[in-house]
């Protein structure tokens, strides 16, 4: 059993707990013999998939249309505009041969580290008046960094997720896509996926290169430590005077656009998602998301048994087919009802159902909740309609357990010593803060790694007392935490 | 009219239609400042994904399971099997530098070509024993070659297809594999996207570097040239081999797999979807595939009619969103009816509803079906069942065009002359044929190009009288074309 099951507890190892996760789920394999790139096992890809899907959808419900911009982007593309090309260019790979290697490539071509360098060269040419704006595209591609610490789902060489561009008539277009973007995520990461997130604004000192302002999503994984699951930029007008991207106005003059981009995070999503409801069994998995959502386990004893047994089973399971669920009879004969369900605990099948003799005499069903791991008995004909409760009552409880988790982790601190107490024990701090760079890198030093996040999107600067940590005015309340 | 129209009839000047409406339909942009990489615009990607779901829809039905490999292969990966990396080499794109170019990393990277050298390495690992078998996955995602002659969504440096890698116990299974793969590009190429085409087994001189055998769906394109938009290679044992994968058959004996790859061209079938069934137009598309499948245009000359006329229009969007189709409004006011009529026909939106004032005081629509250009008038009521029963009704309409132009183009040689003459006309040809590798390429010379494409699958060698080129004694009857 302990090569099947997980052998640590999250909440005493939770490093450990989540690599036993993602290779005992069957979510990743790290063998493949490239430092940073993994191979994306089944399982993962159709939770990634179902993640994508539930992002475009919202994407395209406001307005937004995919396209595929190419992977690699010439060097002199990528190094137009300063800030960006200083903020990537250590991490960036680049092709430079091609065939025997005889051949060189007469200009560099860098594999895309983020695309705003790609995109921008072409709405130069698609947005000519007020009639192309605004203009709001999307694509859903992996990412290339060549990060030194590498985290699987957390920090990759290949990364996956969703990066929209947006072009706007005025600045104050692009402010209110911000806030769109924060409900486009509330919608999806919270609402469906039940992980509970901060939206802030980052420091100036801690913004995406290229940027006037970076908002980001911030969770917070089961070790107290931060992780950026989300982020959306005011690119201001930053890229559009290096690529010229212009527009005749009603007004007859000739502006620069407003841009803003966002990308959620759909690896890292995964990695909270996996995180934040898994348990010491496994994964655990929202009913929307589960590559399979409810499993049927045959049992009996005796060869007699068998036929009626799995008949039954393969009722339910067309019923279940019939209403649109994502269902599977596990039927293998070399492994024991025992043996399957820690099996399909471990992979966060949120709903099993168990089929056995009784079960079969008395028309009920053996239910089992993956998230309470809790038995019920249902009578055949109130089967579906239970299973559709489920579907909500399930996410209900993920997402309470998740906000009061989230909550809990989060304290004020008016002081030194309350900062440094609170980062110590796993908790993220709320404080009044001076707002200047100095105090945040000493704080940093002095916490080993205490970072400020930033501040609350509609926060407005004030009057806050002393900085917990310097003592100096205080003209912001801020969020600080250790960060993958 | 001239700038939103197609100006060349797609019968005189294929090549030139073919550009036009991909520019003029706004598929792609082809001004992306890196030759062979183009940028896929929304109209073109809503087309790929459907065609991606219809392909990855089959796949999972026959058992197969999706994953996602990295992009890079290290070069000692990609060395192991000689006749594949002596297909595919001069063609590789290397990622050598990282950073600012100071540090190289230590190997080069490949990006991949084709995946077999990045599966067959972790296959090792996941095939142990019989119990594994048979393992079946696939990944949707971009390929990289160099070629030195791009055409857009037919031969790229950036190139979307699916890739299928398949793993076996026996020849016996990968063969019948390669019948489920052919099947499985019916349902999809022929039965849902109308495109018709032939199932070949090519001249062994014109495999697949690393294949034993390889099988392709050809179809045949308006002008008369062959493409190539799916292939099954047999791989024999010649990948197991060097990188050992091996299971423990249930007779205790250590094997090596038998193995296929299968991958379908889903850039090239989206070219043969264009080129087939668009008209001097533009595009016409079948309904399951279109992005918008029915555009509603509100037709009034008078301000007091603009409510009532847009009212209607509102009220059967809602109808048809309901039953499930994707349906738009095009109430801008700053374009004519003509205006958006030329559009929505040049973009191949398969249904198109008029309403004008006559159709809202008659409780009438009128439908115009782009396919036949026909206009009907239906009564509001009957409209929904209409348009379920045109769906399959232009599905039909565009297979039996597809399915006459093919059959027309294929037409019997017995003789040089009749060869030269139907290659020349843009034919394909069917002919009996000596099988010698030195007969095939001087055929090639003589003709500017004319390949032999293989024999039918189920083909067996025989006697077939006289070699139409050579005149030695015939074994096989092949199909011979020039080809994309």
């Amino acid at each position: 059993m302990s090569e099947q099951g997980i052998t640590v507890k999250k909440s005493e190892n939770f490093s450990e707990w989540y690599s036993q996760v993602l290779i005992k789920a069957g979510l990743v394999d790290l063998r493949y013999n490239v430092q940073g790139f993994i191979v994306h096992r089944p399982w993962l890809m159709r939770i990634i998939r179902a993640i994508y899907r539930m992002f475009e959808e919202e994407l395209e419900k406001t307005g937004h249309e995919p396209v595929l911009f190419p992977l690699v982007i010439p060097e002199e593309n990528f190094e137009k505009e300063k800030e960006h090309v200083e903020g990537f260019r250590a991490e960036v790979f680049w092709i430079t041969e091609v065939g025997d290697g005889s051949e060189k490539l007469d200009r560099k071509l860098a594999l895309r580290p983020t695309s705003e360098t790609a995109f921008y060269y072409m709405y130069s040419y698609w947005i000519q008046s007020w009639r192309d704006l605004p203009l709001k595209l999307y694509q859903s591609v992996s990412v290339y960094r060549y990060e030194k610490n590498t985290r699987p789902l957390m920090r990759g060489r290949e990364f996956l997720w969703i990066e929209a561009h947006d072009a706007f008539a005025t600045h104050e277009e692009a402010l209110q896509q911000i806030r769109e973007d924060m409900e486009n995520s509330r919608k999806v990461i919270w609402e469906k996926l039940g992980i509970p997130f901060l939206f802030l604004r980052r420091p100036p000192w801690d913004k995406f290169g290229g940027a006037e302002d970076t908002y980001a999503a911030d969770t917070i994984m089961p070790d107290g430590r931060v992780l950026q699951i989300s982020s959306t930029h005011d690119l201001g007008q930053r890229f559009a005077k290096p690529f010229n991207v212009t527009f005749l106005d009603k007004d007859g003059q000739r502006k620069y656009v407003w841009q803003t981009c966002y990308g959620p995070g759909v690896w890292r999503i995964a990695a909270a998602l996996i995180s934040i409801h898994g348990d010491d069994k496994g994964l655990v998995l929202p009913v929307e998301v589960a590559p399979v959502q409810v499993v049927i386990i045959p049992i009996y004893y005796k060869d007699a048994d068998k036929e009626k047994v799995l008949g039954k089973c393969r009722r339910l399971e067309e019923l279940l087919k019939g209403a649109g669920y994502r269902v599977q009879v596990d039927a293998r004969e070399e492994y024991t009802p025992g043996y399957k369900f820690n099996e399909w605990e471990l992979k966060g099948v949120p709903i099993r159902l168990e089929v056995g003799v009784k079960e079969v005499e008395t028309n009920t069903v053996t239910v089992f909740r993956r998230d309470l791991l809790r038995k019920e008995k249902v009578s055949d004909e109130k089967l579906l309609e239970y299973i559709k409760y489920l579907e909500g009552a399930i996410l209900e409880e993920l997402k309470n357990r998740a906000k009061n988790f989230f909550e809990s982790r989060i304290v004020n601190a008016t002081s030194r010593q309350e900062v440094e107490e609170a980062l110590r024990s796993g908790k993220i701090v709320k404080m009044p803060f001076c707002g200047r760079e100095e105090c945040a890198n000493d704080l940093k030093e002095a916490t080993d790694g205490g970072k400020i996040r930033g501040t609350e999107i509609d926060f407005k600067e004030g009057d806050y007392g002393k900085c917990a940590w310097c003592g100096a005015p205080a003209r912001q309340i801020v969020y600080v935490a250790k960060a993958y």
